[in-house]
């Protein structure tokens, strides 16, 4: 992955507030709102708003803004949305630029993040492996025919392979045999055959003259619902290459699964949604090669990690059954795929290895982050968690793993939301309200004008109305705190003002509804309550967790203390959280590089056993006591009811 | 095969001469040609001659022509050639049909023909199977998925073969997974499977929705240089349907297996080749299953037996180096191949079985031939011989086998003689000449106006020249003898006319030219040179051979004692020898209804050791002693020895 870059500490300023490992160029003001240090913000951090002014020690670029007058400057004031760090810094915070009057900055209240991994870092989750690839390219030199030993070719390539590999009973791919005459001749018998290693023994599928060993590439792809993320891998040196995501081509087919498998079933609906999945991965292939410069005739597999739904559909195997009762897929366990008789334009011996499945709807994505994030080897009774439209997870270690799904709907990626949107470039993405008055501090993706508001930016909104005492357990917005942001609309009904049109992109008022939460409440209800039944099906309970893993995009953005507020996690210590990012794509990342890893998804899809929620009375009656910010049980949420203790 | 209809005896006279086993409707003159008894016909056996004429009784039809007289039809004469046998049949010859001016007749110096077996016969050759295809269809009733157990269906189809058929460890096919959600509930959960038995485990390689476990089918193919023949076979009760024959369509590329290599080479060749054999295949599936009234999806494999070339053309695979030294094949064992990427119109599911082969001269034909007659199985040292434009020469038994080839030439199919023809209607397919005035008695097949001379013919033609004193053992005509018959053509060259214009169907004699003799001289000394170096190559020679299997169509014409006199065999009991008819595709029947008998032909390909008779001296040497008739060593030939000293 990416190079390592110095990282600085930045000191916050009054309260000496410590933010370590801070990256090289990062934005400011997204330091201290992701730490949990509040710095008064309405534009999303354009610059627009100039409220977040502060004084700053140290080597930073940028600061200015058309909204801070020459003399604040002058004075040594900056904008924080507006500065990158650079080195250490020491940041002095005035009162004006705090949220309501308090003396001090508010970071105390806060637990910390939870561990969010570097690359280097996440590569290490996973031990005992080495790059030994499924598939691999073997030299051999063979001796040339004469009278004396005239066998045919292929009995000499498969002795060779033998005596010079170790490779035993090996069978050599039918297309490789009609043209091999010449191709051993070629460069007077040096060839290098390129070798999968199958359940039943080593086989070539590809044999090409001279000796090509070191020109050995595969390509990984998360195939999600909403996005298709690629790495070109290097099977030599084991290092990444290059990667490339774009949005999924079925997109314009259906936002869900659901309405993806109601689509196949149309005349033509499976071929048009294969073909669109397989117009993705062209892009991103084709990225991932153009930015390495590597030949695509050097690419010799191909893994790809989805969802059942999503592996059914890159396969244009029929998945109808999964969305009617009983939720049958037509296959967990499928065939690894010649990638171009799917369509992709690669070479003809490329096959594309699929993830297991488990279940209908907990797929192989699922499988390959319980690889990824090294789960399958832990003894810790660990929580697997994946959070989109649907969120799975899974609960387990090395011995044994549960996994569940639920239909999360799309609150957390800005679905079903008045003013939703994706995490990208405009999105809010971090909200503080300030108690005393209940003004937001917002900050969008990107520092760009506010467009909507994301998952992540819902949850922290929630959270903050909610310890701000604007907004109730039951959801509903607290009437007697109304006031220039908490507002009845036109329509008479409660809207909480995030953003002003004045500082939107599109210059209307971006704001946050009652019809809104309940969305968010519906869906955190349903993974809080997934995860119980999970447990309560093993015989454990919250407590027996000993680490959780939260994976998804979406988790980087997600703090762990707001997410708690809400009830989508029970609070816990921080250092029990680990945000593993992408999971899927490391999973196949290792199983890309080494062929027992491709071993362990197997044996992992087998183990783990799938606890059905519909249909389920025990999950429903954790889905309705769940119905509540955080929960209706407070057991695991101490501090939420401490602070809301002091709020009634 | 076909059913056995009842036979009759028919009794020569003079001489008590008693013909068994003659065929409903077989044509007289012809059981008397084939039987060793004389009977005067010049006109190949047409009635144009009407010399052929013999008294009767018994159940006959026919008999009649313009040729006979109405007072000699009144008195009881028929012409043989136009009689067909419909009863035992008590037939006297006349003095006037009779060869010279002997009483009797002259069967008594002739040895028996040699076991031609019936198809029934063929197929008691091989024993210890049963009909049990390496493909077939299971038919499974599978339980409807629930709640409680909502497994992914390719798990279902897997478990239901396993625990109704014993089947573990299954595959499925790729392409029988994406349609199966929708062909499991078609009707009710009850499918059947077409498993096919790999080495690496059973394998499901098409599922029909309902029970269709009775009707499966497979076709089997002996794909020859000059024919492609087909069986359509039912698998269910071990029968065959329908078959059907057509000229390889490679035809028009070079008549042997070097000229369509060379043509392979060229740019487009390889393909135009592999699509003109596919072809003949299409043509040939047609007819058989039109005859039978089969559908092609009822078909679940095929075999092929061919030479290694026509293997390597017919699976499109480089057979370059085939042809220049050493020799070097490909592949001699490829893997099945779907037939329908061959370009062959049937299921996709249904897999082409090639025969392995031995080297580039020994093919899987042979392997299939050594199968199909139970060499493989056999406890006494045999000699199986095919002959054709190859002359292929196996010797072992179930233990060992060695095996050759030696180019013999076109000359026995009627290449390289100058009114050589294949054997079809209209060719010269016996011959006997009369000692006394040297004139030809012939028979053709078909009794049509003779055309040209086949290879069995040539070798009558010269047997009898030689006995009759006309031609010398070195092939030469013997200018004293000349007369009616043996003359001078333009260019002062002798020849010897077979058959006069005026009953030849293009109305010019056909003749035998010394040329022709030189030509058989060679290919007949080919193949005993080869089988007595293959012989002597494990320290053995004719005396060792316990029993001679003659394959080819060939053998069907072949009289033992004329191949004898020409030295092509030695002189041995005729109870040793046996024509098996086409050999290979007898194995390929056996092949296609047993996966043991598969299991066989790669064990007898692997057994089998190719000796190589290019630049073998000992090979040289026993080609130029053999050139000269019968030998130039007599020890083999007693009867000739004799004859011939009678002459000098």
């Amino acid at each position: 992955m990416a190079v390592a870059s110095s990282t600085y500490t930045v000191t916050f300023q009054p309260g000496d507030i410590l933010c370590e490992g801070v990256a090289h160029g990062a934005n400011l003001l997204r330091v201290a709102l992701l730490e949990g240090v509040h710095i008064n913000a309405s534009c999303g951090g354009t610059g627009a708003c100039g409220k977040c002014r502060v004084a700053i020690e140290g080597n930073y670029e940028g600061g200015k803004s058309a909204k801070l007058p020459q003399p604040d400057y002058d004075a040594g004031l900056r904008l924080a949305c507006r500065v990158r760090v650079m080195g250490d810094l020491t940041v002095t915070v005035p009162e004006e630029s705090r949220m309501g009057d308090s003396a001090a900055l508010t970071h105390e209240r806060r637990p910390g993040p939870g561990r969010v991994l570097t690359p280097q870092d996440l590569e290490k989750l996973v031990t005992g492996w080495k790059v030994d690839p499924v598939v691999r390219k073997y030299p051999v030199q063979l001796e040339a025919p004469d009278a004396a030993n005239n066998i045919d070719d292929l009995s000499r390539l498969k002795l060779g392979l033998k005596s010079q590999h170790g490779l035993e009973a090996v069978s050599v791919d039918f297309n490789v045999i009609q043209e091999m005459p010449e191709t051993l001749r070629q460069e007077d018998w040096r060839v290098t055959a390129t070798v999968v290693e199958t359940a039943r023994g080593p086989k070539v599928i590809q044999l090409a003259a001279g000796d090509q060993a070191g020109e050995d590439y595969s390509i990984v792809l998360d195939i999600g619902t909403t996005s298709v993320y690629a790495q070109l891998l290097d099977l030599t040196s084991g290092e990444t290459v290059a990667q490339a995501s774009e949005y999924n081509g079925q997109i314009s087919f259906g936002e869900d699964v659901i309405s993806r498998i109601v689509y196949s079933q149309r005349e033509g609906g499976r071929k048009e949604l294969q073909e669109a999945v397989v117009g993705t991965i062209a892009q991103v292939v084709e990225q991932v090669l153009e930015k390495a410069g590597i030949d695509r005739c050097q690419v010799s597999h191909m893994v790809a990690a989805g969802n059942t739904t999503m592996t059914h559909l890159l396969l244009d195997v029929n998945p109808k059954y999964i969305r009617i009762a009983p939720y049958v897929p037509a296959a967990t366990f499928l065939p690894p795929v010649r990638a171009s008789s799917l369509g992709i334009d690669i070479c003809d011996h490329v096959h594309m290895y699929a993830f297991p499945c488990v279940s209908s709807y907990v797929g192989g994505d699922i499988v390959s982050g319980i690889i990824g994030s090294g789960v399958f080897q832990t003894d810790k009774v660990t929580l697997y968690v994946d959070i989109g439209t649907n969120g799975e997870a899974v609960v387990g270690n090395s011995e044994w793993l549960v996994a569940t799904s639920c239909s999360a709907g799309p609150a957390f990626e800005g679905g079903g939301i008045k003013h939703g949107m994706r995490a990208t470039r405009g999105a809010i993405e971090a909200v503080q309200v300030e108690p005393a008055t209940g003004e937001p501090h917002i900050l969008t993706i990107g520092g760009k004008k506010p467009i909507g508001i994301c998952g992540s930016g819902i949850i922290d909104a929630v959270a903050e109305l909610l310890e701000a005492g604007l907004l109730g357990q039951n959801g509903k917005f607290k009437e007697a705190a109304a006031g220039e942001w908490l507002r009845k609309n036109e329509e008479s009904r409660w809207e909480y003002v995030l953003a002003s049109g004045e500082y939107t992109a599109g210059g209307q008022d971006i704001v946050i509804t009652e019809p809104d939460i309940d969305n968010l409440m519906r869906a955190k209800g349903a993974i809080f309550a997934g995860i119980a039944t999970l447990l309560a099906s093993v015989g454990m309970d919250l407590d027996s967790v000993e680490q959780v893993y939260v994976a998804g995009g979406f988790g980087k953005y997600l703090q762990l203390d707001r997410a708690a507020a809400i009830g989508l996690f029970p609070e816990m210590d921080p250092d029990r959280f680990t945000f593993v990012g992408n999971g899927s794509l490391l999973g196949a990342r290792l199983v890309s590089f080494s062929k027992d890893m491709l071993a362990e998804a197997e044996r992992v899809a087998r183990m783990m056993t799938n606890i059905e929620l519909s249909d389920n009375q025990a999950f429903m009656d954790e889905y309705m006591a769940a119905l509540f910010f955080p929960h209706t049980e407070m057991k695991y949420f101490p501090r939420m009811e401490q602070i809301l203790s002091k709020i009634q």
